[in-house]
């Protein structure tokens, strides 16, 4: 219920919010990098002493009053705590790589979705490439930001499913979109899992090799569920089984 | 269980879908518009004999052979009919208006999720404004084009919550993504719903005002729900709600 009072309550607060790296506490003086100066003053044209809010992940959420604003960056100094820490709910996203935008809000949505960890994953059917991790992380701080998040995701590097499986603990399972999974019914098959660590892995867009599936289904942490008789994009299979496992499992109870 | 084979065999077939406005059935040729020819020559480097796949939203799924490709159009005949015609559940997507790739975004997604009905409204938060309606169908039929599906949603009018809501058939639930739902857990107040004709309504970035909830909370067809305790944005939260009522009430069961 606290959760979800915070979120009536600052869902109507207008002052900025801010991600940053350093410590927050009672009268301290956070610095901000030249983005973020930037932004403050040229998009948003506030001044030194207007309010922001700051998170770090760590040190719950704070009211602070701009007290430098410069070309080069600023700083702000908190004031009030408005709220503590809330951990994420221990559910990773593994994910194909996607080009530009599509990446961009998978990212953004996986993040709002309350994810803690995101892992890219190449497959079989995925043309292996690059990934922009600095372009991936700015993508979760935005849309942790402005949705109220109390911290960012860890963005973990491009891997091989392989690899990533090779090395899974056992105790987290591992719900995969899975369009034969025996049981139709996604709620389902979730409520037959118990609480603990989790993670969704989201296909490419060719889908997994049929060696790939014939591993995921014999490995005793996997789930398979299905989503319903339509194709979906990534992004979207990614909110919708996230929503479910959120639902079912996650702290959407 | 014939809807999953049908997605699973469909999937990988790689001819292009395309939706039209005429009849299909074997024989038939049926014309092209000028960017699905354009599409289809100049994208795809497609000649006439080479396979696509028409569905119209009433006859079913067509593989058909390209018979013409010209500049200003073109023309297929249907050889196999391939899905029998399948209805979308009957649920209504009510959502305030976006701007620009955010609106394309909800479109794609309300229609990847699969519902019947798009009806964007304005309310006390929202700023009027016009919507592109054309814009919406193109971005609907894509997304049913890529998705796999058999027909397109209908995009209503932009129109102001109150007069949707004083036009409202009893007989249809909506729910309605509420912060402060009385139940806090959405599945169980999905549960709580006989199955039949539903909508979802997502709110505008500002919320509902104080007015438009006490009118909705004492709608005797509205079931408030509480999406958890982080804020999305309105497509994710779209996505999400109509996930958990495609998994409940809807046909993901």
């Amino acid at each position: 219920m606290r959760a979800r009072e915070a979120k009536a309550e600052t869902a109507h607060d207008r002052a900025p919010r801010l991600h940053v790296d350093e410590a927050l506490g009672e009268g301290r003086d956070v610095a901000l990098d030249g983005p973020q100066a930037h932004y403050l003053r040229n998009v948003l044209r506030l001044r030194e002493g207007d309010a922001v809010r700051l998170f770090n992940g760590r040190d719950g959420e704070w009211r602070a009053a701009l007290s430098q604003l410069g070309r080069k960056g600023g700083a702000a100094c908190c004031a009030q705590h408005l709220r503590d820490q809330q951990a994420l709910p221990d559910i990773h996203c593994l994910f194909a790589p996607l080009k530009h935008a599509r990446l961009d809000y998978m990212v953004q949505k996986a993040t709002e979705m309350g994810v803690a960890v995101l892992q890219p994953v190449t497959s079989d059917y995925t043309n292996a490439g690059r990934l922009n991790v600095a372009r991936m992380r700015a993508n979760a701080i935005e849309a942790a930001e402005q949705c109220n998040l109390m911290g960012v995701p860890e963005i973990r590097a491009l891997d091989r499913l392989e690899t990533v499986l090779a090395a899974w603990p056992g105790d987290r399972r591992l719900v995969y979109c899975d369009e034969a999974a025996a049981i139709a019914s996604p709620l389902e098959a979730l409520a037959r899992l118990e609480p603990g660590p989790l993670a969704v892995l989201i296909g490419p867009e060719g889908g997994f090799s049929p060696r790939e599936r014939e591993f995921l289904r014999a490995q005793p942490y996997v789930c398979p569920v299905s989503l319903g008789p339509r194709i979906m994009r990534a992004d979207t299979a990614a909110v919708a089984a996230l929503a479910l496992v959120q639902a079912v499992l996650g702290d959407w109870r």
